[in-house]
């Protein structure tokens, strides 16, 4: 657990990286409420401009002296990484000197899968006195929970289906890869890398409409699970209202995560747009 | 293998179930060069109208009784299924006398995978007296060598995420699934499910050409290869220069297959047209 202890009454700091999207601003929202004091790190050109309305720190993909300063000067010991981040290729990084000290070490990094790359990083922070910790350690509001989140729950062939897809995404794990599949009545539709989990389902919108799959009705469900081993500080696996969008317009059963290790962005409006949909969105395990 | 001994020097007939596209035609004109007489099964708004140019019959799907009647009456004793088909919905078929009688049979099919549904399709023919064998066994020629087609092999990075898509294929196989993906030093970012080869392919260059994958120059390898313990009669992997195309298109720096166990369509144009692109396009172990 993060030590969110304050002192002297102050809440303790606590610095959020966003990546793009609002979701970093929900784990800030989140934060704040469970007594934490957040300072967003904004990426210029990634990040959304509402951080602004939060103590905030722009910075330019490879300012990382910069970054280490201002943490400093802050006395913040604590860091979240959240949202997606377009992975950079090392050479469009914009090195200050703080990064060409480290360039070994982050140049490194660039050879390795994603999850190789977060765990470098995170090495990165932890050797300057930076602790990194997960979103779910400041904001706990957000992790998911067991059973379904609205009306609707899976029925035992959508409850095949999800051990199905738990057992192909921890086969997949060891290729540090694979936080997402969908499958129908026992059959593998799609298998997320690195398109996402949008672009995946789209994919299966596209296969229905051009008949490459013919399924009558709503058929497969999305599993949404963590690699095994991951370290969930880093790289949870994270759903949203866009995320029940795409599984409604994929003509899915349902969308099904593994609870507790998994972030849930605005449960209300997944719950309720689920329901208006009539998916089911459940978590399952944990 | 095949017993495509013929009796008294008249050449053993051997029916071909064809998918879409070419490649059965292909297949025919292979395994004429062989000294068999192909007669190729048409499945109407699915096959190739140029099968006309063989003995040949057309079927809608469904009519397995008539499928059973025409190959008695020409005395053939073995079957070739070849090319894509689009998976049908079991309510969508039209079943003759003939599918009714073996209806149950065929219903348990589609609440198959894949596999599932080839193996079970591959008993019923059995069950008729008609041996399945594969497009290799009639038409050898067809079969991936070892070693590169054209002017260029891959390099010791390429073997390195070659052996790595291998092992993922292989970790995919018991889920019915998995015949290809696309890794790009040591990181998986794609994997072939429903969708297929193709629009896989297109997915990683519409990851390049959107920004999500920023990737210099040639980057990346497709590899194909059967699910382990497949039976190969029954749905051995294909590639031909559409396959090409799209890895050209998707800035892949070469495609590596299964050798002796992945068929190659109009294999000099694979390899022409791969030099042209600067791609490798090559055989892994066999």
């Amino acid at each position: 657990m993060a030590s969110g202890a304050s002192t002297a009454g102050q809440p303790a700091p606590v610095a959020i990286l966003c990546g793009s999207g609002a979701f970093p601003l929900e784990v800030a929202s989140n934060a704040a409420d469970a007594g934490r004091a957040p300072v967003l790190i904004g990426i210029v050109g990634s990040t959304d401009a509402a951080i602004e309305g939060y103590p905030h720190i722009w910075l330019r993909m490879g300012e990382v002296g910069k970054l280490f300063a201002a943490l400093k000067e802050r006395s913040i010991r604590e860091i979240v990484m959240v949202g997606a981040m377009t992975r950079p290729e090392f050479a469009d990084l914009r090195l200050d000197w703080g990064a060409v000290k480290r360039a070994a070490d982050l140049a490194r990094l660039f050879r390795k899968g994603d999850n190789g790359l977060l765990v470098g990083l995170a090495a990165i922070f932890e050797g300057e006195g930076i602790r990194v910790v997960g979103a779910h350690e400041v904001a706990p509001q957000l992790l998911a929970p067991s059973g379904p989140l609205g009306a609707r729950a899976p029925s035992d062939e959508d409850e095949a289906d999800i051990a199905l897809a738990a057992k192909l995404l921890a086969a997949l794990s060891r290729f540090d890869m694979g936080q997402g599949a969908v499958v129908a009545a026992g059959r593998v539709l799609a298998v997320e890398a690195a398109e996402g989990t949008d672009a995946m389902l789209a994919r299966v919108a596209e296969m229905r409409e051009n008949g490459r799959l013919r399924l009558k009705g709503p058929a497969g469900v999305l599993v949404k699970a963590p690699k095994l081993g991951q370290d969930l500080r880093l790289d949870m696996p994270a759903i949203g209202a866009k995320t029940v969008a795409g599984a409604a317009r994929a003509g899915l059963r349902g969308i099904a995560f593994a609870a507790g290790r998994v972030l849930i962005a605005e449960r209300g409006v997944c719950a309720g747009e689920a329901d208006a949909a009539g998916l089911f969105v459940a978590g399952f395990g944990g």
